[in-house]
């Protein structure tokens, strides 16, 4: 049997998915160039042997709480609660760091934050009618979830300072407007993929009242969050909602490790059914998740979990290092574009607080043929904008990343870069 | 913020799912309830301390491979292939236990079984006119994951040797007759769950020619294929295949344990798109995986790869164990209902030749309603047929699952099963 490629599905043919790629496959060509592309995390904090350890406090937390040797062996080994069974534990971890107050209930563990975006677009969008909106430029695992299960995304543009809350009234309007129900918002408030722009307090604020007033669910994701260059408020929306209009989406894969693939969702949204009864969002989506991975593997839980139980519920301060690490990196990243891009007015970029992302705008069209160009002759990889625009858009514009590398080479990439653009626009 | 019940997705109120819960609920409520209604493993199999030793070999096996000690943390700890990492020893268990003899590109690692159904669906189904054929009393997880995707599952009734090809044919017929495209049928060929039918050798061999001529891609799932009764030749559809009219689901839930919720997919098909390039359908799909869970947890990849290397790449070797326990309680389950129901004329059973399932047949409805009555009068559980039916079918006959005790609690749920049974005919 053999296939015409066009016979797939569409999402077998996601754009953003092939330019990713792409890009991996012009790094694997090209493995001496310097990548700025790289989103992931920095290798040098990881050691597997720490697993065994973080495996062991879990089992022992178990054990605290009164479980049976044979009840722990079947926590980790044996088909478990769809929700998972860290949600306590992410719970406490969310009090502490962020201030916000959720019963475990509340809280599904999910196989990486991929599957709870896949979760919360699947269980929010129930017929043809059904869209989310999502600020652009957005994260393409975000509109790649909502392809694989064919639900439209409809772009709010971001705005400097993150987003223009009557940009989100307005766009809904309009959705509602052409016969379609607005269902959700997708937004990143700290240090957004691919932007690395911030949302002030203020704008988080009135952000809230707009989504209480379309009737909107905010997904908040935010994996950057603890990555800031200053200590400055950077409170979650969902730490502000008073009206359970929040939806939050979160990762371990910066806070602990990519490797672990879990994530969560918090949804303490009220669910009334036709009898009166209720229950928690989180709860009612159990079923979509049963039916996509049937529960989160229990063993990477426990390794999760016993980071947690271990940081004593905050990943803030067990993270310390790392922070110092990234915001390290974003200042040498910075000062690298100031040192060689400074006082050539055609080249412009924006300075954000933390993360792992700017945006570098360019006179010219950055596009893949153009990295190929940079990758082969330039040694330096990076992320043409375009990819995070669905229709157009970003087409000057380059995301430079600055979490995978130490700061000699993210300024060895800097250099070559420069060169690239000087070569360009000559 | 809060919700109707009904906005939320149909998939929220799948009716398979709904009963599950049910199941479990009552199951909640009457703890003392013999269960023959659980189809999970025998816990006592399991010991989570194993879990150390199988990453410590996995761990050395990469070593032994040339990967340096950062190269192994890399693999476990930070994002890694798509597709997953133990393809390849997977690819030579299935060589060596099963006879099937695929690349190792053509293994995709899932977060479970359930995963690789959602792919699977995902990649073929690319418009609303795409369906896929399922043998009927089907597992839920499979209809399940069909309907979070909206894609459409047509009924190919069951036979008492697991299938007849010809009324595949006549199904696929009917559905492109009536304008949709047939693009898989799913069948568990040894011990189904629910029905614990398997189909003879020429029946295998006469739905591969079948397929071919439907151009149906046959999904095959065999996660009960080592646990016969007779060691009789049991040759997967994906051995026998020829054409590549078979992708082959695979699980370790049985085989290795639950927690690791790692299964794969092999999808040997090629793939051609426009400009004559190949590649495998596993390889293609990777776009879908990606977009539900970026990959299956190293870790856990690591757990199962550990149980791999060590059982030197033969799970049926391994599983010897496993395989004696469930063959005494298979015959200890058929030997109880002899007992109970033997010159009953009104009630009749099959007696599958291995697996983890019976069905029985009773001359009332057994339904929601009086699993609630077993539980609570009689202290014993079951699962209603009707739940494996999509439009209606099953309303008198149960199946009874005896992979989860030891044969003394099976004969006790079986004389209490008795009980009801005489109560309900009298």
């Amino acid at each position: 049997m053999q296939w015409r490629r066009e016979e797939l599905h569409v999402a077998v043919r996601d754009p953003a998915a092939a330019s990713m790629n792409f890009l991996n496959e012009v790094a694997a060509r090209f493995p001496d160039a310097v990548s700025l592309a790289a989103g992931r995390p920095y290798d040098g904090f990881y050691v597997a042997d720490d697993i065994e350890r973080y495996l062991r406090v879990y089992r022992d937390h178990l054990a605290s709480t009164g479980l049976s040797g044979s009840a722990v062996d079947r926590t980790l080994l044996q088909y478990g609660r769809t929700n998972g069974v860290i949600g306590d534990l992410i719970a406490r971890t969310l009090a502490v760091d962020e201030g916000i107050d959720v019963p475990a209930e509340a809280v599904m563990v999910t196989a990486g934050c991929q599957e709870a975006m896949i979760i919360a677009l699947r269980g929010l969008c129930a017929g043809p009618e059904d869209v989310v909106l999502a600020v652009e430029p957005c994260y393409v695992g975000f509109t790649g979830a909502a392809r694989i299960l064919g639900i439209e995304v409809v772009p709010v543009p971001e705005a400097a300072d993150g987003l223009d809350p009557d940009a989100v009234l307005r766009v809904a309007r309009e959705v509602r407007e052409s016969g379609r129900r607005p269902r959700g918002l997708y937004v990143v408030p700290n240090f957004a993929n691919p932007s690395g722009v911030s949302m002030p307090v203020e704008v988080r604020q009135r952000l809230l009242e707009v989504a209480a007033e379309a009737e909107l669910l905010i997904l908040e994701d935010d994996p950057y969050g603890l990555f800031g260059l200053e200590d400055e408020p950077r409170p979650t929306l969902k730490a502000l909602d008073r009206e359970q209009s929040v939806m939050y989406l979160g990762s371990f894969a910066k806070s602990v490790f990519p490797g672990a693939r879990v994530g969560f969702l918090v949804a303490d949204q009220v669910v009334v059914d036709g009898s009166g009864r209720r229950s928690l969002l989180a709860e009612e989506l159990s079923t979509v998740k049963s039916m996509l991975t049937v529960n989160t593997s229990p063993i990477a839980q426990a390794v999760v979990g016993g980071v947690l139980v271990e940081s004593q519920y905050s990943l803030r301060s067990a993270n310390r290092a790392k922070t110092e690490f990234y915001r390290r990196n974003m200042r040498a990243l910075l000062a690298a574009l100031e040192l060689e891009f400074e006082g050539d007015s055609r080249m412009t970029w924006n300075t954000p607080n933390g993360g792992f992302f700017a945006v570098l705008n360019v006179p010219f069209t950055a596009d893949e043929a153009l990295v190929e160009v940079s990758a082969r002759d330039y040694g330096v990889l990076w992320t043409p904008m375009g990819f995070f625009y669905a229709g157009g858009g970003g087409e000057r514009a380059i995301r430079l990343s600055c979490s995978a590398l130490e700061p000699p080479r993210i300024e060895e990439g800097v250099r070559r870069l420069g060169k690239l653009v000087r070569d360009r626009v000559l």
